[in-house]
C-alpha cells in the first residue's frame, strides 16, 4: 500500500465530519475513529484488526445457528413480535439472572432491545429532556457521546478512571474516583452512565462502590445505568453484577447483551433490568422506534441464554489470550515503552504511549505492521495518550499480531531489544 | 370468555399509560390501541385478527428463509456490519431502484435501518431540534407522533384527508387538500411525513401532486419524508412513486421496506432513499443508536430483492382479497352502516361507521364475531368514526372473516339483511 494513501487515510481519521454541517439543520455527530480504521483494516490485505471490540473465535455457535436455522423452518420468527421482546426469552432472562444474583426477577422488570445500544438509546429517549446531563466516567465507551446528544442531553465527562503510579503498584493501576463523580452532579444530571467491567479499562467495582454509586443515584434522582455487556469475562477477583441494585432501586438500571458474552455482534439482542414502570413506559418507545428486536435473532439468544457452557469455552480462551498478550505488554512496559495494568475483566488492554502522538502511531503500526488498534482520543479528553487493544480474536492471531507488534517496536526501539 | 373480562379488557384499550407518569421523570408516550387489540385477539381462541398491518400469507417465503439458513452455514452475518448497510444490499437497491424510477441512483443514496420505523427514527432524530414541528397529513399512521415526540419535536395534525361526497361519488371518495398542508407551516415546521400509498385510506397522490408537495419543502426548507412501505401493492391507476423526487430535491426523501412488500415484519429491514450528505449524516447516528441492522436480516432481503416473483404472487393475492372483501363492504355501505372507498394500493379497508362509538364497536365485534380491527383513533383526532381493517391475510381467513362480520350485522341489523 503507498505511503501517500496511508497519509490520506490518517488525514480522514483525524479530520472531523465538518462537510455534514453543511445544511446546519441536520444533526452533525463524530464517527469514532475505530470505525474508519476497521474500514482501512479490512480494505489491506493480511492486515490483522485488534480494533473493534468484537468477540472472533471463529463465528458464532454452529449449535446457536443451527437452532436458528430449525426455527426458519417454522414461521415463528417471521411476523412482527412484542416490542418488549419475545416472551420466552425474557422469562428465560428472568430466571438465569434471579439465579445468578440471587433475588427474584420478574419477566415484567426485563426488556429486549435491539443489541446494547439499542437498549441504551431507549433508555436516553426516554429518560432524557433536552438540556439534561449525562455523566460519563472517562474513559468512556464512545456511543455513549452520541446517544446522549441524540437525546438533545448534554454529555458530561468525568475523569474519574486514573491510571495511578503507588509504591506498590509502581507501574500503576486503575483508580476508580467517586467523590469527583459527586461533585460533578448538577441539578440537571439525569443519568449516571458506567460501563461495567468498564470498557476500555477492564475495572470491575466492589459490591460498596457499586452500593455507594446506587444510594447516591437514589437520594439525587439520578438513573444509574450499568452496562454489563462484558460481565461475563472475569479474570481475577469477585465480580459484583448491577443486577441486584437494579432490583433494590427504581433509579438503577441494568443493561446487557449478547453481542460480547455470546459473540453474536451481527444479531443486535441487548436487554435491560430495571423497575417495572420503566419497563412498561419503554413499550411504547419501542413500538415507535424499532417496532421489536430481530425475530430470528431472539430465537438464537434464547438458545444461547439455555447453553452458559459456550461462554465458558469462549472465556477460557479469552483468559489465555489476555495472559499471552499481557507477558509480551509486561515486556514494553518494564522497557518504559507503555505504561497499563493487566485489565481484571473484558476485552481490552488499555495501554498510555510514553511518547509521541497516539493517532500517528496507529497509523504508523498499521502500516508497517499491519495490525490496527483504537486511538484513545475515542474514550474521552483524558485518554489522549492511550491506544486499545481487542485480544477477543483466535488464539493464532493474537499470536501473530505479537510477533508483528514486537518486530514493529524492536525495529523503532532496537536498542531495548537487545535479547534478539 | 366471561363477558366481565372482555368489559375489563375494553377499559385497558380505552385508558392512556397515566400510570406511567407517577415519576415526571420518564416519558409517558401512549401506546396504540392496536397493539393491544392484537394482544388480546391472541390470548382469544378462535379469533381472527384483521387489526395489524402484517402480510400474513403463510409465512415469509420459503426460499428466502432457505437463502438465510445457508447463509448461517458460514460467518458472513455473525459480526457487527456497516452501519449505513450490508454493500451488496445497498449497491442491490441502488440498481433495482434505478431501473423502476428510471434515473440514476448511487449507494451513496441509500441506508438501511431496522426496519422502516428503524429508518424513520434516525431520519427523526437527525433533522429535528427540540421544539421543531412534524406536519402529518392525517389520518396518520400511529408511530409517527411518537417518533415526533421522542425526538422532542411537536406533531401537528392536518386533516388533509377527507371522505368527501359529491355528485358523482355519491358514497364518498378520498380527497388530498394540499392547500390545507400549505396554511399548516410555520417558521418551525421541519418534516412533512406522508405514508404514501397512505395507511391506512389506501391514498395514492399524483405525479403533479407529488410535485407540488417536494417543490413546496424545498422552497421552505422543509424534509418531505415519503414512506413507501406499500408500493408493490397497487390495484388501480398509475403509481408515482416518491424516489425520483429524493434524488431531484436534499429536501425529499423515500422510505422503503422488506416488511410489507415481502412479509418481513419479524426482521426488520427498512431503506432510505436520500441526499447523499444525508445519509452520511445517519452514518454516527445509526453506528450509536442501533449499530447495524441485524446482519441476517439483511442478507434475507437482499435475496428478496432479487426475487421480485414473490411479491407479485402477493399482489395477486392480495387484489383478489380486496375484491372479495370490498364486495361485502359494498353490500354494508348499500345498507347505510358505513362508508368508506374502495382502496387503490395498500392493506387496508378504513371505513366511516354511521353511528356508535368505533371503540365500543370493535370489541363487541371482537367478543361476538371473534374479529379484531383497529379503531380510527389511532390515526389522529379526524379518524374517531372509523374503522380499519387489514385484508392481507389467508383467502380462507379473509372468507371467514366476511362470514362472521356478516352474521355479526345481520344480528345488529335483521331489517336490513332480509335476504338471508
Amino acid at each position: 500500500m503507498p505511503h501517500l494513501y496511508i497519509r490520506f487515510l490518517a488525514g480522514l481519521i483525524i479530520t472531523t465530519t465538518s462537510m455534514l454541517s453543511a445544511n446546519s439543520s441536520i444533526i452533525s455527530l463524530e464517527m469514532p475513529s475505530i470505525k474508519r480504521i476497521e474500514a482501512i483494516a479490512q480494505s489491506m490485505d493480511g492486515c490483522i484488526s485488534l480494533a473493534q471490540g468484537a468477540l472472533r473465535l471463529g463465528g458464532i455457535n454452529q449449535h446457536t445457528k443451527e437452532y436458528a436455522r430449525q426455527i426458519l423452518l417454522t414461521d415463528k420468527a417471521d411476523y412482527y413480535g412484542d416490542s418488549l421482546g419475545l416472551a420466552p426469552l425474557r422469562q428465560k432472562l428472568a430466571l438465569t439472572l434471579s439465579r445468578s444474583c440471587n433475588a427474584p426477577i420478574n419477566v415484567q422488570n426485563i426488556f429486549i432491545g435491539h443489541g446494547g445500544l439499542g437498549v441504551l438509546s431507549a433508555l436516553a429517549l426516554a429518560l432524557l429532556k433536552t438540556g439534561d446531563e449525562i455523566l460519563l466516567p472517562e474513559p468512556a465507551y464512545p456511543a455513549y457521546t452520541n446517544i446522549a446528544k441524540l437525546a438533545k442531553a448534554k454529555p458530561v465527562f468525568v475523569a474519574a478512571y486514573e491510571l495511578r503510579k503507588t509504591e506498590a503498584e509502581p507501574h500503576g493501576a486503575w483508580k476508580f474516583d467517586i467523590e469527583l463523580l459527586k461533585s460533578a452532579i448538577t441539578s440537571k444530571t439525569k443519568i449516571l452512565l458506567l460501563s461495567h467491567p468498564s470498557n476500555p479499562t477492564g475495572v470491575c467495582l466492589s459490591n460498596e462502590e457499586l452500593q455507594k454509586l446506587s444510594s447516591l443515584c437514589e437520594d439525587k434522582g439520578i438513573y444509574l445505568i450499568i452496562d454489563e455487556v462484558y460481565d461475563d469475562f472475569i479474570y481475577e477477583g469477585d465480580f459484583t453484577s448491577g443486577t441486584a441494585f437494579a432490583l433494590q432501586s427504581p433509579f438503577t438500571i441494568r443493561v446487557g447483551s449478547f453481542s460480547k458474552n455470546y459473540g453474536m455482534s451481527g444479531w443486535r439482542v441487548g436487554f435491560a433490568v430495571a423497575h417495572q414502570d420503566l419497563v412498561a413506559a419503554i413499550a411504547p418507545v419501542q413500538a415507535a422506534t424499532i417496532g421489536n428486536a430481530t425475530g430470528i435473532a431472539q430465537y438464537a439468544a434464547l438458545y444461547a441464554l439455555e447453553h452458559p457452557e459456550h461462554i465458558a469455552h469462549y472465556a477460557t480462551i479469552l483468559k489465555k489470550n489476555r495472559d499471552v498478550m499481557c507477558n509480551f505488554f509486561d515486556s514494553l512496559q518494564a522497557k518504559g515503552i507503555i505504561s497499563y495494568e493487566r485489565p481484571k475483566a473484558g476485552f481490552y488492554l488499555f495501554f498510555k504511549i510514553h511518547e509521541g502522538n497516539t493517532t500517528e502511531l496507529i497509523m504508523d503500526i498499521l502500516k508497517n505492521a499491519k495490525v490496527a488498534m483504537t486511538p484513545g482520543n475515542d474514550f474521552g479528553p483524558s485518554a489522549q495518550q492511550f491506544i486499545r487493544l481487542c485480544f477477543a480474536r483466535d488464539p493464532e492471531v493474537v499470536t501473530e499480531s505479537i510477533v508483528r507488534l514486537k518486530k514493529y517496536f524492536s525495529d523503532k526501539y532496537p536498542h531495548l531489544f537487545t535479547e534478539i
